[in-house]
């Protein structure tokens, strides 16, 4: 029986693993050179603090951790065990009080509630962690993904959406992906249900309108018809649009002193754009059609796409918004927070596709010392530290007193992708203690000194 | 309600995050020098990977994650739902197939067996990582902590032995934190239980002699009477030892004739002490009570613990071993692999204790970039980049465009542990268009340059 793991679950290779560090440890670094601060949550939350946060179809896409012990005996007296084709949720209640965190938002929502008297506002944190869902697997979706969010809480300065876009721009510059990074704004989609009274409707206007590229303005508009719009309704929101499906600034404004909400949406999306520009930076537009599902977000909304003229990956990689009252839903009301989450598999797709992982992060070993005699252990194991000191990874093989198997050795070499192979020079050579060789192509054994070794491996 | 998280469980302030993050970086910086390679497995395993692994106790330990779904309705028919105060094993298996990972070396015996054809061997990892318990919390101990992992797997070379004792060496020299290091081996504790006649009762050979510092070697021969071993083990028991406690090596030898595992075990501990001296390395002492409760160790043991005479932490930071049948339990036999672990949790409360903490990790910003003039907004966020490109970590204070309030600015700098503020130099000075101040103490404001603004932060 072969061993397996969990459908929509994966095994980390070496390989994979410095592909991915390369890609947090980028993320990373921007975000504390802005001055976002680590934090970490547990990787199981009490089932009520995530329970109802996302819906009834995220409440059962979360994983639920049975309790321990003898649960059974822990049950309250009487209660009937489940029958079939009931609903088990009643159940899974008293049988589990533990789920594994679903996302990072939530989890840090209660984290800035529960430690709020230790915190200094505006809190900028950021969370590199992994978060699980129930899914069903499919390609490019696993059960087990990690998420690197950055968040300001505790201010509503339109300068941090400023500072986010900066931030999303300098992490897929270093990362030399590129992007384009469409924004919009809640209250602009709402001032717009609101407008054609159909206040409730926003998903469906923004999932519609998002159609155009395929199906056209007209088409837009007959969906709002299958999804039984009135023609006044279609008639008055057709009259906003231009014909690409961009907001018709002319007609909204004649209509904005209807609504105040597409106001300060405009507002602060012209906010925003004024500061952009100012700071050169580019590749970031207005997307009416950009509506997002979470549900808490109330202002500007975020997503960031690959080049679709350079990559042929088409879902987001990037996003983020503005939500006013996060933390409402653990008694802490009226805290403004915005922020965005880098999705590290897509953007590891992307930057393969692209063939944009630097060749240097490939090789974690730059040396290996030969293991050819016995009593030239000890200089081995020396020399490894000499190597160590000068910052040089360096590795001794174990195995193998044999001198006729050096060739396994650089074999080993070879396929592990360290570059240099060096023994000790038998000859015991005072001013050359050392040979050393290439282990690609056709390089030549080179007596030298640690000097000469040091200088050539950097 | 006040949100909470489980018990046992941490969530981790950013004043932790760097405290815990340079002790993992170190950890992992040696690993990665001497040609250790990172791999990640799944937080949660299909659950007969893991069961029967680590004993019954183990088993009940293990957190176990309900199926999806309407998990009732999957039930076989007719099984009948368990009742109070029965074994509720049968029905767990039937409602749970996944766990979540108890430990590293386990999922990690798992990889190589299933990836063994795409691994080159000797297979060095580390593997830096959260493991779960359901242990009942006490003081130290989590049901959330990190194992910081390495093994070298496919290579019975007592070469890796010597490595990894170099590994912790220069791990906690790095942390400047004084160590002893530990070493014996099983053959030497199964040999001795051979030799008197108890080949199943090594640990309860090992457990008595490791009490010798609080009740001397009389009362280590009372406590194996106790435990019923006859007159005849214990006194020849004692005629292996001298009064300390330690192996008399002149009766041993004398006896060896009859037990060639205890031989082979002394001959491997000599000859990790001739390796390691020629090393220069301290601090390691050979501990013949030193058993180590995991039962797949079979060679080499080794325990590190703070120096005694520094520290008052007396429970072990690290350990490991050699284990020569790991991967069977997955279907590949007779490879022989050893490893280490870090403690880091217990690590990180003897550095706190010791006061070993580098001050300079504690701020994550270096520069908070005032926000007085809202007119001056994009010479700021210029300012930002500026630094950044300087590799200066930089922020912008986001709210507040009022200038009275600049205090605040201040203040949130100096809670934050930002050392400096700057400002724009308002007059518009060409040569020295910044303002800066030093946060903590008396420190003026100075009108600078760009240059001297680098040369004075760095």
């Amino acid at each position: 029986m072969k061993p397996s793991i969990p459908k929509g679950t994966r095994d980390f290779s070496p390989q994979e693993m410095v592909k991915r560090n390369y890609i947090f440890d980028t993320i990373r670094k921007v975000y504390q050179s802005y001055g976002y601060q680590p934090i970490e949550t547990p990787a199981f939350e009490n089932s009520e603090t995530l329970m109802g946060k996302y819906g009834e179809e995220g409440d059962r896409l979360i994983f639920k951790i049975l309790n321990s012990g003898n649960y059974i005996d822990d049950l309250p007296p009487g209660f009937p065990m489940p029958s079939k084709f009931e609903d088990n949720r009643q159940f899974t209640r008293l049988i589990s009080e533990k789920a594994l965190r679903y996302d990072l938002t939530v989890p840090f929502a209660r984290y800035v509630v529960q430690h709020r008297n230790d915190i200094t506002f505006p809190f900028k944190r950021y969370q590199i962690q992994p978060v699980w869902r129930a899914d069903r697997p499919q390609k490019g979706r696993y059960r087990e993904f990690y998420q690197c969010d950055a968040d300001v809480i505790g201010s509503d300065s339109l300068l941090n959406e400023v500072e986010l876009i900066q931030i999303i721009d300098e992490v897929f510059t270093k990362l030399g992906v590129p992007v384009i990074i469409k924004i919009n704004n809640r209250k602009i989609l709402q001032g717009i249900a609101e407008l054609i009274d159909a206040p409730d409707r926003m998903i469906d206007i923004a999932v519609a309108i998002d159609k155009i590229d395929k199906i056209g303005i007209e088409g837009v508009m007959e969906e709002l018809k299958e999804k039984k719009f009135t023609t006044v309704q279609i008639n008055f929101f057709r009259s906003l649009l231009t014909e690409e499906g961009k907001l018709n600034f002319f007609t909204a404004y004649s209509s904005l002193g209807f609504n105040q909400k597409l106001q300060v949406g405009i507002d602060e999306v012209e906010k925003i754009f004024s500061t952009i520009n100012k700071s050169k930076i580019n590749k970031v537009e207005f997307e009416l059609s950009l509506a997002r599902g979470l549900n808490y977000y109330t202002g500007t909304i975020i997503e960031v796409k690959a080049d679709p003229s350079k990559s042929t990956f088409t879902s987001s990689i990037c996003g983020g918004g503005r939500y006013d009252d996060l933390t409402g839903i653990f008694g802490l009301p009226d805290v403004s927070g915005v922020g965005i989450s880098f999705g590290a598999d897509r953007i590891y797709d992307v930057i393969e596709e692209l063939g944009l992982f630097p060749k240097e992060i490939e090789a974690t070993t730059k040396v290996l010392v030969l293991n050819n005699s016995e009593k030239l252990i000890t200089q081995c194991l020396h020399l490894v530290k000499l190597l160590h000191d000068e910052k040089i990874s360096a590795q001794f093989y174990p195995d193998d007193f044999n001198p006729k198997k050096g060739g396994k050795q650089i074999d080993y070499a070879s396929k592990m992708g360290i570059p240099f192979v060096v023994s000790i020079n038998e000859d015991q050579l005072i001013d050359k203690p050392y040979k050393v060789k290439r282990v690609d192509g056709q390089g030549q054994w080179q007596t030298v000194s640690l000097d000469e070794l040091i200088s050539m491996i950097k």
